[in-house]
């Protein structure tokens, strides 16, 4: 038994944006430029370059018989949701904003599909008239859509969304196995799709969503496995054959030190094995993996600038002129148990060494405006720029950006 | 030794809202009527008679010598602001954005004070230029502000936020004692006086804030009686004498199960000691007691619809049209390090027996959107009111609201 003490955990390397001169480079364009082009700070900055190149390496890894669609709830900024239009398969959205968002990015309705819960009848309605697919979570969503179908006149395209019998394992978010509020228990699926049948609906297929945020391969491939087999055993009970199945995502970014990036080659491989089992199996259907997070996250970063620097009783504060109210997440308010630091840098001093231990905060009068607590960093003045990394997903849109009256966060595509 | 369990911790009764005929009353008008007028649900809405009975109270309770303002980054609804101006002696400030509310709510400058570890150049012209108050948080905001009140050609009326050395025990956030971004260390306080004075700033008072959401009275009495020692020691350093000394909040309101009410009689008679002593010790001074979550937290509620209920795995889920979103708080997801439940009801329902165990989620496509867990309510059916109580405080305003793109909260004083 060794007694020499473990290295403490490091943030995986975030080498996806270059240095140059001391700066980091966004889309081509040096971090200070960059900031004086918009104009102020705080502000988001999304690398159209690295969106397209995780697209592109994804592309690589899995076959070609899986479609790409990108989950608009991870980042719905407009011009972001265009480019991405562009590069994928298809989008999903969650809402009815996010289906405006998704057919302005000129999206077909086609290869668009809705999920979410508590569907309200004006967005069943909206989503009947935009013609996109509906993934359907309960009995009771089901029998309204088959009223708002029928009184509108348009058919209604219809997915069942399964609540798994099975976990995501080691996942962020489980979001299948057990009781839950997504879609319906795998078991009572069977009942449902002769409703279905009865009702009228066009039925098109699947949706499988079992988790978030996993950063275990084996996990992932066994999810999707289970996922298949499943889809398999209730495609019998189906009205008709299943045009698409949706396997969800999961795949997931590291965030905190410790964590290191997935390896796609498992799931590529497994992926494949699907594709041909379908083939044969399922041989109406696409296969579409879901991604928001994994496709958008490592491209985004946030930027704020340290107004003052103090000492209070030994320890440094960058307070800077951004924090919680732009960057949930970061500050360990959305669904973390304990709070862990995002990898940060001090985006104009990029390559210098990290020689002082500081903490970031932002403006706001609460203990929670946090950025970065006790890190490593390099020795940073007011008017500094502090980097918050892997922001591109769940950043702007999921912060309560109201909070005590300050001026909202500025995203750009670079 | 007893062998007999303890009963299960239950919610401090919410009975500052009355029942008739079955409906939650909200400022006098039946909860269905209410979300009917309002036009839509979700939405927030605040009592004015629950507002002004609070203040009552406190005015009953604490000595007339302290003076009581309102902390408007509690709720920063425009009419809800307006309303409380009228109420207490003065508003405190977090931002530029919430000095403009104030000033509109017709506020005078002279009742105003701004606080904030991160306030910009822009914030402290603003403030310069309205006359008001400015907590200063640091040495080298203190010269930024020198600099500009010199650039400007108006005098800076200044506070000095102290960072006790002492902290607030049981408090829910701790704000002061240890090394802190707020305000300036006690020990270096001196200091800082000594170049307030050399600078030609207009010296007012000082500001002690040592934590919020305490709900144990004897912790409160402690935290204001040190506050006010340290004041008078910081007194002796400062250029001209003290005319304002703000003793901070930190005043709970009950939440989880097994809260109780904080007793206010001990708080008032520790006060009516401090303001007796200062009559001598500190007699240009006004002391202020700053509220705001005690002040606004219990009056108001927030309300969402039930768009489907569903049974999975034996566990009744009632999908509301509200949620996280709306009430981050609520959800867990602000500063609980374990989930718990808020006081919860069918607010059309409201006197029927809570005969089921239900989980009450939002809309969004997240297992973090919950409103009530496994909880014991009436049987609910879709198109119910499910209420969160407590709501009044950090609800709208503090949550992120354009995540997933559903519709923003409406808001209404009643």
């Amino acid at each position: 038994m060794s007694t020499a003490a473990k290295p403490a955990p490091v943030h995986a390397p975030m080498s996806q944006f270059p240095i140059r001169n001391g700066e980091l480079i966004i889309g081509g364009v040096p971090l200070t430029r960059l900031a004086a082009r918009v104009g102020q700070t705080p502000f988001y900055a999304y690398d159209r370059q690295l969106l397209g190149a995780r697209v592109g390496e994804l592309r690589e890894a899995l076959p070609d018989a899986i479609d790409l669609h990108y989950a608009v709830k991870a980042n719905p900024m407009p011009a972001l949701v265009g480019f991405m239009a562009e590069l994928v398969d298809g989008l999903d959205v969650a809402s009815a904003g996010e289906l405006r968002v998704a057919l302005d990015a000129g999206c077909a309705p086609a290869d668009i599909s809705f999920a979410g819960p508590g569907k309200r009848d004006t967005e069943l309605e909206q989503a009947v008239a935009a013609g996109v697919l509906l993934n359907v979570e309960s009995a009771g969503e089901l029998r309204r859509l088959a009223d708002i179908s029928a009184r509108l006149g348009w058919p209604a395209r219809v997915a069942l969304r399964v609540n798994p019998d099975f976990e995501l394992k080691s996942s962020g978010m489980k979001m299948g196995g057990g009781p839950k509020p997504f879609g319906v228990d795998a078991e009572a699926a069977p009942e449902l799709l002769a409703e279905l049948g009865r009702l009228g609906l066009a039925f098109e297929g699947f949706h499988l969503f079992a988790g978030s945020q996993n950063l275990r391969a084996e996990a992932i491939v066994e999810a999707q496995q289970k996922s298949f087999e499943l889809a398999l055993r209730l495609a019998d009970a189906a009205p008709t054959p299943a045009r698409v199945l949706n396997l969800g995502g999961g795949f997931g970014i590291p965030y905190f030190p410790g964590e290191t990036r997935l390896d796609l080659a498992p799931i590529g491989a497994n992926l494949a094995e699907i594709a041909h089992a379908a083939e044969s199996r399922m041989p109406d259907a696409t296969l579409v993996i879901e991604l928001g997070r994994y496709l958008v996250g490592e491209a985004g970063i946030y930027v704020s600038r340290v107004v003052d620097r103090k000492v209070s009783r030994g320890q440094v504060f960058l307070v800077c002129d951004g924090g919680l109210h732009h960057h949930l997440s970061a500050s360990g308010n959305f669904g973390q148990v304990i709070r862990k630091n995002y990898p940060t840098a001090i985006g104009n001093r990029a390559d210098a060494l990290a020689s002082t231990v500081a903490t970031a905060v932002g403006p706001l009068c609460t203990p929670l405006d946090l950025l970065a607590e006790r890190m490593p960093l390099p020795e940073a003045q007011v008017g500094d720029l502090v980097v918050i990394f892997q922001s591109g997903a769940y950043g702007a849109s999921a912060s309560p950006q109201a909070f005590l009256g300050h001026p909202p966060v500025v995203e750009v595509l670079v």
